[in-house]
């Protein structure tokens, strides 16, 4: 049932951490050929890299159009419930739900309005009203009630929420043209708090360079390891653009103190060296009038960051990179008790324009 | 999952009375316009009354195509959940999957290959890809593991349970050519009881009088109203062909016992007067080779025996005929602690080629 006319947290709802535990995780199945190369099967390799990975920890739930039904189904994988669910894209983070709960063990769900990262301003595929559509199916599966936001886009990935009241953001995404250009910072950190159950937002000024497609979202260039505790992508070189960026990162986040009255600390992780689109890799998408470039020699926003949380583990992209190693490392030591399972195939997903956490969503254990 | 090895019989599962307890029912969405008049808006309407006096009394989760799936969404339904399932059209008894239980509270699913009632034979619909995989998609929303018949043609209406090893079968829809051509009524027979986790088929002769449809689907003839005991549709008028078929279905069920040895206990109800298509019904379809046409003239099966039962309810269809009164009070009779939820618009659903049973798929509570 959809809500109508309360809020999470007037209902006493709000937004767990994504450490605390899952029920499941959901995925969308990749395969529009002007955004995957090569008919999306590299892609495919990888997400089902992704899926496996996470189903050896918690129950993964694969939205697949129709299109594809059969030949994921028949892929046969353990803990992994194969459903329909029509979509432009794959960016379930984006276009999925955002689960929310309260004390007394019940779910509810937030479908925000989703415009394909900008609308007519500078959206990067049209039409995007299947991905609209998908938080309310993912829903209806989790059979919980819906509060709906005709008004108000969101993408899931720009978001993150410490569960205990912090939420972060970056200006660059929440504040861009395409979005919510009729409502000042004050209205949507307002309706962030309310929505979300939380005190308090904190506003990164920006994500990683040349996150063009999404406006540079959050869960690009920092994530909670703990509350109070962050992991900041990191360029040491000045010359770099991104240098300046996690810099501008590091010092907001220096300045400022959470809903608990916490001064955050701050875990550097370096980013890879820069990745580029190879001619072939350019080659192999069909080029589409509508549909975000992806051209040769074109720098992608990679990043380690963008790892997902699941229960008891860590899905972590890597890149072939030097700095793979320090990732590993790092992500281990936050989290001692975890396994980091590792996707070398992640350049796959970084290609169509984001990478493991921009594919997966979370519906809390309520 | 799907499971390769083995059968629900080995595994200790069997398939439960439609009289025990529900998790949930199953509907999918009426939609195409050449089966349904009028674009199928009085279908829908009569649907959504079914969806509605089940939701009184039990979950509804109802799969609608992504063509109408905002539309079916925004009724905002009580009990209702709105998933997407793709579907050539809306007969989940026929095309859903059939669920068996355990006696640990364990359920599983069983997917029989469909061919739209007859395959090139004499189905009724072309092509029917999406119907023969909804039972995997109800599957995965149910999240239980799965047997698939890829070489055993079943619809869900050509089966009745009593929940204690006994299986109403008619052999005009079991041996059509259409169905099963390669198998002998022994294979036939053997398959149904490893699959449904039972002991003896009782083969009826022959369904109602013109269901050319699913040809003669038993559940439009007789249905268990308790183990051993059956409620048949009748005709008392001699010179009525369905008069004949009534007396064969009457003779062979006196004659045999179910799985427990029991003679049958048979309560008769008549059917509602003789219902065909008037000239605007027809001139509402969508005239289309290669699906079956609804004439002017053309008789339907009217049955009052086409009812579902749901968690304390009886979903019966009335037919706004003088049989309907005497439908409503022998049904409560058989079942004095049941609701009868009657479905004024039944007819709109009998124009399509069946009734509620057929658009109604139970999962039993594990």
């Amino acid at each position: 049932m959809r809500i109508n006319d309360t809020t999470p947290k007037q209902d006493g709802f709000h937004m767990p951490s994504e450490l605390a535990e899952h029920k499941c995780t959901y995925l969308l199945w990749p395969e529009r050929p002007d955004n995957w190369r090569n008919g999306a099967k590299p892609a495919q390799k990888a997400f089902r890299q992704v899926v496996e990975a996470i189903a050896k920890h918690e129950p993964v739930v694969l939205g697949v159009n129709q299109s594809q039904y059969s030949h994921v189904l028949g892929m046969n994988m353990k803990n992994v419930q194969v459903v329909e669910i029509s979509n432009n894209d794959s960016w379930v983070r984006d276009t999925g739900a955002t689960f929310v709960v309260n004390n007394n063990g019940d779910m509810r769900a937030i479908d925000w309005a989703f415009n394909g990262y900008g609308g007519l301003v500078n959206g990067i595929y049209f039409p995007w009203d299947l991905d609209d559509a998908i938080a309310a199916k993912m829903t209806a599966i989790e059979n919980v009630d819906r509060y709906r936001l005709d008004d108000f886009v969101l993408e899931g990935g720009s978001i993150h929420s410490d569960g205990e009241g912090t939420i972060l953001v970056t200006e660059e995404t929440l504040l861009s043209e395409g979005r919510n250009p009729d409502k000042t910072k004050e209205e949507i950190e307002q309706i962030l708090l309310e929505y979300l159950g939380a005190e308090k937002v904190l506003w990164v000024p920006k994500g990683i360079y040349m996150d063009e497609d999404t406006n540079g979202h959050v869960d690009n260039i920092v994530q909670f390891i703990a509350p109070g505790k962050v992991i900041l992508a990191w360029e040491d070189n000045p010359e770099d653009p991104q240098h300046e960026r996690s810099q501008m990162a590091y010092n907001y986040l220096m300045s400022e103190t959470d809903a608990k009255g916490r001064h955050l600390e701050i875990v550097k992780l370096h980013v890879p060296n820069v990745v580029t689109i190879t001619k072939e890799e350019s080659e192999g998408i069909d080029s589409v009038e509508g549909t975000f470039p992806r051209n040769e020699g074109d720098r992608l926003p990679a990043s380690y960051i963008n790892y997902y949380n699941c229960n008891g583990a860590i899905i972590l992209p890597l890149f072939n990179d030097p700095h793979d190693q320090a990732a590993v490392e790092t992500l281990q030591q936050c989290f001692p008790d975890r396994v980091i399972e590792t996707i070398p195939l992640a350049r796959e997903i970084l290609l169509g324009g984001g990478n493991i956490h921009c594919i997966t969503q979370q519906v809390p254990k309520a």
